[in-house]
């Protein structure tokens, strides 16, 4: 939520770093929270310039040299897989319920080859006594955002953060409590490139009002076969992408909507099941993500019978701001709740 | 089922192709069903020798040349995807009820550069009204085998054919009456090495006693939480694969059986359910397919309570002998059940 401001911005002080498998986006920051510039690089810790260490003080120096030599050696905070045992330094997953204070209390800092000190914030764990446990790194920081943009909501919410890992996250007086993963965007990129599934499947480079429209109907009976299967149908639903495509009853280019519907219901119907208790009264559920993405959850959620409260998009920079807050590394810290500020 | 067979076996009669994707196996056989000799090559209708037609004249050549040589031309069948678009002549797919007759009924043939004519199997369609279609190609041989072995079973049962793509079939008075799919084999594959999940597996290069004990614990785990689990969870549950590893609660080596356990679990609980009415009474549950993959199914079922009627290895062979006394290849054919036979 953006909040007209009208005071001039202060001076930078805070680096702030979303440091995923993929990218890295990096964020220059006030004192107040505010972004005053941004950058991002390819250089995700599974695509690092150099592999190892220097592959992330290189990565590090290229997106934040200029900065840091305008700037002078300002703190900067990272959270993402950059805490993984594959990442700069390891930031062992804190235990549910966590939230930013907690994550601030456990975090680990680098030093750069420039000096400039690098906090790292950790993952989180769900770990029950009777089940298996369940692991996050970067949603925490998102979520973090979200509950200081929205300080009304951190008393209970559901929150969805669809992806190539979807999390869905029992949020209770401002704390992760619990959640669990779906491995939906995932599925659907493995099973379009290396199953018998992708062979049928054209991309729709078209994009005309007609063809949307029929990928619009294929996504809908997707998500109705996820919405009325039965447990364990999955691995059956998916094998129809073949059948409607080998019987032309779809045409080649809808063949990866009715999979993203299939997939995509699947987790709601899982989710919504799992969230059931959380969600009941006036509970409000949250989608946090890529905004395109987040419109097809809403398109299924519908079918479903389900309104989500809000829709978020990238909420990692005030996560991050709120974590370097709580780690003592911003001297003057804003009111949490943003829509109170003057 | 093996009768004992005390008369000498009569001269070659047929020659049966069992012709699918990744392999070629043929059959030498005489009019009363024996098998002779048997021959096989990598030679699947996607790893031919040479592309298109030329590739299956040539692997035909390859496999049959020396009994085709020795025994003059002799009729051939053939079943499998080599009845695909992509095989040798695209045989259409039959509709539901099926049986072999009417495989025979709309079966294609081919001449060889030869001469030899070789008919080829169609596939069948389950396509009902209200719900997507299904198909099956090479199942149907082997069902007709089964029940020609045991036709006490062609009454009324279900038979689960465990593999890459497996179905769940209902026989009634002789007849596949309906069936479904499941992916769980191509799954397990392009899940173990295309997905985040194969990255914390190692392969169980040794196989102590202890290491199959953990092993099989590591299975049977899978099948538990398959069965515990909500409607559309499975891509929940796969990721406990990765969740398990990085806590190291579970060693490397058994993290594919436990998947192996998830996803057969998943099959089960579908399939049962599918064919509820269908096992209703004392209808038998028939598992036909690759003796250890069928095992892994049996400990799987035991622990959903559920004990198969027989398991039955490669039924390819029988199934292919009698399409071709059905399309009136074979001259003499004998009582389709041999279990009668003086």
């Amino acid at each position: 939520m953006e909040t007209p401001v009208t005071e001039k911005p202060d001076a930078p002080a805070l680096i702030a770093l979303d440091w995923g498998t993929s990218s890295l986006r990096g964020y220059l920051m006030d004192a107040g929270g505010r972004v005053l510039d941004r950058r991002s690089s390819a250089h995700g810790i599974q695509s690092l310039p150099v592999p190892g260490i220097p592959g992330f003080e290189q990565a590090f120096a290229d997106l934040c040299g200029a900065w840091l030599k305008t700037h002078g050696k300002l703190p900067a905070v990272a959270g993402g897989m950059v805490g993984s045992a594959q990442g700069w330094a390891e930031a062992p997953y804190v235990p549910c319920p966590a939230d930013t204070g907690s994550l601030a209390g456990k975090a680990v800092a680098v030093e750069s080859a420039s000096g400039v000190r690098v906090l790292i914030a950790p993952g989180v764990i769900f770990d029950p006594p009777d089940a298996v446990p369940d692991v996050m790194r970067g949603e925490e920081i998102q979520i973090s955002g979200a509950l200081a943009d929205h300080p009304h909501l951190a008393g209970r919410a559901c929150v969805a953060l669809p992806g190539t890992h979807s999390k869905w996250v029992q949020v209770t007086d401002g704390r992760i409590a619990r959640f669990a993963t779906y491995m939906t965007g995932e599925l659907f990129a493995v099973l379009s490139r290396h199953s018998i599934l992708g062979r049928l499947m054209l991309d729709d480079a078209a994009a005309s009002p007609a063809d949307r429209s029929a990928a619009e109907a294929a996504f809908a009976a997707g998500v109705r076969t996820a919405r009325d299967g039965l447990a364990g149908d999955l691995s059956h639903q998916i094998f129809a992408v073949r059948t409607l495509g080998l019987t032309r009853r779809l045409p080649p280019e809808v063949l990866k909507d009715y999979l993203s519907g299939l997939l995509i219901g699947n987790e709601l119907v899982s989710g919504l099941a799992r969230m059931r208790d959380t969600l009941a009264g006036d509970t409000p559920l949250l989608l946090i993500g890529d905004a395109a993405l987040c419109r097809r959850y809403v398109r299924a959620l519908d079918l479903l019978g389900t309104v989500p409260a809000a829709l978020l998009d990238n909420t990692a920079p005030r996560g991050l701001f709120q974590f370097a807050v709580e780690a003592g590394l911003v001297t003057s810290p804003v009111s949490s709740d943003r829509s109170d500020m003057p």
